[in-house]
């Protein structure tokens, strides 16, 4: 089995992860404490809510009642494959034995006809699938099987996978074309289902997930049914409110307004949204189906050119935990769930593999940095579900949640990263983000290893060096990010015609030599960036950009309000490597107003024109690192004068 | 009976409200729409949803379950007051005669000991004041009191002052020093029993209300005995979520943090704060207590320095209906209540009466042009709950509301606002405000009237005619507004010396002849508003005002977006007078920038710099008159170049 027979009308393939070693500044102490810190404390939270024991209490190796949400099982479900990547690419053989442990409960849950869901046996057996627009039944079946693939690829035991299809075969036997129309009112399953494709070539999951994927928008809707016929009672009034538009079936909320070929905007929850438009890549991956295609490119559209977030952060509102409208992305009030910026990142990933156009790669690079980044605390075990652009003081990250998605979202994806860093295509190896470390793969029948040095994301320059036992043709293909408007490429020294632009891939085509060395020197100044108009709550501000780095503006940093500083024409702004601050960072530094307070006494309102300005000092961090110097102020959007 | 007999530590006292006749441009029209529409609309509404079935279920005349919120009565016997001032000032056959009959068909529910709440007769009849905190028994007898008052007053009639009375005794013969501790969840009662001792000339009443009061922030607190001790079941989550913090009594929700005479911030609920502070200042005016008397000061800073909106609106946040921090106003999710300006209207006014201070009547005047105008449409017929400051089109006046306190409160302020317009002390008659119409009071043992003709509030000048049978000795106090910088006064054509200062009265004192001509002239220049700079929110922003009026701009108004448009240095502001528009107003026009949209393509996000800036029409209308045009975008506070 191999992760690279499938997907023919993909032009890029992941390099597996086990051939891809992180070594750098900013990644490698972030992953080091996903695996030391983060993956235990997870495991514990999971034994300590319940999560596990819902398992034993299935297997009816323990007595007791179900415990905590409908849809914890999932929560467990993405610890495995967090765990499972990270023993792909660091063995640790108490680890892995913790994780078979959990394995076997885990298995030992699943019932004879294979289907396996703890709620639903625990609860309300006489339940299953009658309420899918709300129960995740097929969402937590989604998890299981990426999680018995990340096991199966990182450690080559079958114990969980053998699970997986089981249960996969069970779905199987009772949704479909020619027997029982339903899909998940969470999406989920469709990826995973494609990832149970690639790794096991049985094709009846990928004609499930394109079933589930075309069930969607579908009249009338297998959720309006359940409404209108309910099975689960204490969870309908939930569907309900979401899914109706006073008495009229909406379905957005579950991007089930219409067929998905159909879709132009980006609606309803945000995660969902993504996780749908991940599996909609995935077979078009494989079919390369216009029609599916176009949907993807629009809905790509709309959600880069006028509802994400300048962290890559994406869905601004609590009350469907997703999209509004256009143009509607306020600061303080931002959801931005840490889970829709994951779903930005695997999407973009998705969609780069199609065409390797650098524009995915982009945003794909964006929300890793900020929006994503922003989610795990430096200690790895704190984390925002909620991610604001602005806070007045009153946020901070927490150990866990009730509904605890995000957390082991994060886990998974800090473990993973090597995955979202290199692409391979038939003619070459593609460089998506600048990591150092190296990366193992076979170009034209040759085994080459590519060894990258840099201190990127802090520094713009990066110096790959070839190592091959032999001469080998392929091309390497560079990014030059969006950010970057001044590129410049040497091999061995030679400087290279630029023909770099940003947001394109340039293609370095030639027999390369044991030793050979490329470098890559990007254009790293500190921006200002401004929002487009319609963003009003953004108008007479910027956000200041530097690399893939968005900052942001701490109480801690400042002697004034920062919601009332003001970035005057020539703020004087360098950039300064703080190798003490936040784990090592390079902060920017520079000049700002602020209303000088004092001329007010006891007046809440006047007539305007009497505050004088006065100068004082500015210091913005990377906005992922905030909060972690206790609770404050925070603004990314600044008052430009 | 008579109101002026109580209240010795008051400077001021109203003049009744019969003695008022209002007939000007701006308030006669609403206040007619009030009585031939909204009176008989929001009856018709108080029938149809069971607010008056419940009250013939109650009395045993018609069979059926209790209908609505457990607080529905209150909602009827504000239509009761509102009606009941009506007919003090125009008299109608049919109208006291509709109002009759709902006074029957109230007070054949009252059970036998005096105790009436349709509620708990219906549904837990064995509940009765086991849950304060949160069942409004002491609130909606409250209301009746007030209903009860402005019945007496308007018509003569006792029959429901009796009721009141009976109600009165029945409370004051369970709670009390010497017996029950306890005190309303929601306050109102204690401003209500006020009203019922200045009418009836009872004590007891007097003694009650200062007995509730003093409970509040007692420890143990009767709302925490409760929580551990619930008796209402379904009702007792709610009360647990807004008394406790975590597992700890807070009570700042209803105000019973502190005992009232230690309290320095406003917090909790805003219209409970209002009414509580209303019973406050009727207290002092009775004794002239000075720890009371500065808590309300105390109080009164806090909200005006920190914590009120520029239209008068008070209460930021939804989700306790109330107070948060100092500064924070934002502007979009504004909740401001109508009911708590209102309250804020009521308390102001109360204040004002203790020593005649300009101040009070100038946050009075503020919320009741704005804030609370608002709450009402043109039509009399659609209402805000919410009053926000900025909207994004989403937001518009509803017919009704499952929760109906704020369409009858406005109907009852509309229907008594010639009690605030003017007041009466021992050496004079003061103005308050001004509106066009006749007050005929008592001076000097002469009955005057004083006749005024103003285009107030579109315009600032304003002449005041004396009629009296003979010459008579007394002051007349002239209000100037906060908002007036320039004012200037003539007695029969002769100029005064100008001791006027802005947010004072100016005393003219003589002997006054029949025939005495009085001119005010006050400048009413448009003003550019800017906020302290601690509410970060309106920073780089002005709010345009002029003379009371605060104003806005409204999407139907502009070809641009107005959340982009920017006031530049010299906007030419002009005001013009718009007779056909929202009822006759008063705009603001004038010049705006605005961002030019067409340099943007395909970008959400850009480096900044290079977006031009063009030319607009700006035109701005009464903030109050907003949404009478259908939905769409709104703001108070306007870029400032």
């Amino acid at each position: 089995m191999n992760n690279m027979v499938h997907g023919k009308h993909r032009r890029l393939h992941p390099v597996p992860l086990r051939d891809v070693v992180i070594d750098d500044v900013f990644w490698a102490p972030r992953i080091k404490i996903n695996r030391e810190h983060t993956l235990a404390y997870q495991l514990q939270q999971c034994e300590d809510t319940g999560r596990i024991r819902n398992f034993d209490k299935a297997a009816g190796v323990v007595d007791g009642e179900f415990e905590g949400i409908f849809f914890n099982d999932s929560d467990l479900y993405k610890w495995i494959e967090a765990t499972a990547y990270s023993l792909s690419t660091y063995p640790d053989a108490d680890l892995e034995e913790k994780l078979d442990q959990v394995i076997v409960r885990v298995a030992a849950a699943q019932e004879d006809d294979g289907y396996l869901n703890t709620y639903f046996i625990l609860v309300e057996p006489d339940k299953k699938w009658t309420n899918l627009g709300v129960m995740h039944e097929l969402y937590c079946a989604g998890h299981l099987f990426q999680a018995a693939v990340a096991h199966y690829l990182g450690t080559g035991k079958r114990t969980l996978l053998d699970v997986a299809c089981r249960f996969a075969d069970h779905i199987d036997g009772i949704f479909g074309p020619e027997k029982r129309k339903g899909m998940p009112g969470h999406e989920e399953i469709e990826l995973a289902l494609m990832d149970l494709y690639r790794v096991t070539g049985e094709a009846r999951y990928f004609h499930l997930s394109e079933f589930f994927i075309d069930q969607r928008g579908q009249r009338p809707s297998v959720f309006e049914q359940e409404i209108h016929n309910p099975g689960t009672g204490g969870k309908v009034a939930h569907n309900r409110s979401h899914f109706m538009v006073g008495e009229t079936y909406c379905g957005a909320y579950a991007q089930d307004h219409l067929p998905v070929r159909e879709q132009r905007e980006v609606v309803g929850h945000a995660v969902r949204a993504m996780y749908l438009y991940c599996a909609m890549a995935d077979v078009v991956g494989e079919t390369g189906e216009p029609a599916l295609r176009d949907a993807l490119e629009k809905l790509w559209h709309n959600v880069t050119r006028a509802r994400m977030y300048v962290t890559g952060g994406i869905g601004p509102s609590s009350h469907n935990e997703g999209f509004t409208q256009d143009y509607h992305l306020p600061n303080t009030t931002a959801y931005a769930e840490t889970c829709a910026a994951v779903g930005n990142i695997i999407w973009n990933w998705r969609l780069l593999m199609l065409d390797g156009e650098a524009r995915f790669a982009d945003v794909m690079e964006l929300a890793l940095y900020n929006g994503f980044l922003s989610g795990v605390a430096l200690d790895g075990t704190h984390f925002f579900y909620v991610n604001p652009l602005r806070s007045n003081g009153d946020r901070e990250r927490e150990g866990w949640f009730g509904c605890a998605c995000c957390p082991p979202n994060v886990a998974r994806l800090l473990a993973s990263l090597g995955l979202y860093a290199y692409g391979q295509s038939e003619d070459g190896l593609w460089m998506h983000l600048y990591i150092a470390g190296r990366v193992k793969v076979q170009q034209s029948g040759t085994e080459i290893t590519l060894k990258t040095e840099t201190r990127y994301p802090w520094h713009g320059e990066v110096k790959m060096t070839m190592e091959t036992d032999q001469p080998v043709d392929f091309t390497l293909y560079l990014r030059i990010p969006d950010w970057c408007r001044e590129a410049s490429i040497s091999i061995n020294g030679s400087s290279q015609e630029s023909k770099s632009v940003s947001s394109a891939y340039t293609a370095l085509k030639r027999t390369w030599q044991n030793g050979d060395t490329i470098r890559l020197s990007l254009s790293m100044p500190i921006e200002q960036i401004e929002a487009h108009p319609n963003i009003t709550n953004n108008q007479g501000k910027v956000a200041l950009r530097r690399g893939p780095m968005l900052y942001c503006l701490e109480e801690i940093d400042h002697d004034d309000h920062v919601h009332g500083m003001i970035l005057p024409e020539d703020p004087g702004l360098e950039a300064e490597t703080a190798p003490d601050l936040l784990g090592g960072i390079t902060v920017i530094r520079g000049k700002a107003l602020a209303l000088d307070r004092e001329s007010w006494n006891d007046e809440l309102y006047r007539p305007s024109g009497h505050t004088a300005l006065r100068v004082t000092d500015l210091t913005a961090i990377p906005y992922y690192a905030w909060n972690n110097r206790g609770k404050g102020n925070m603004t990314t959007w600044i008052h430009k004068g």
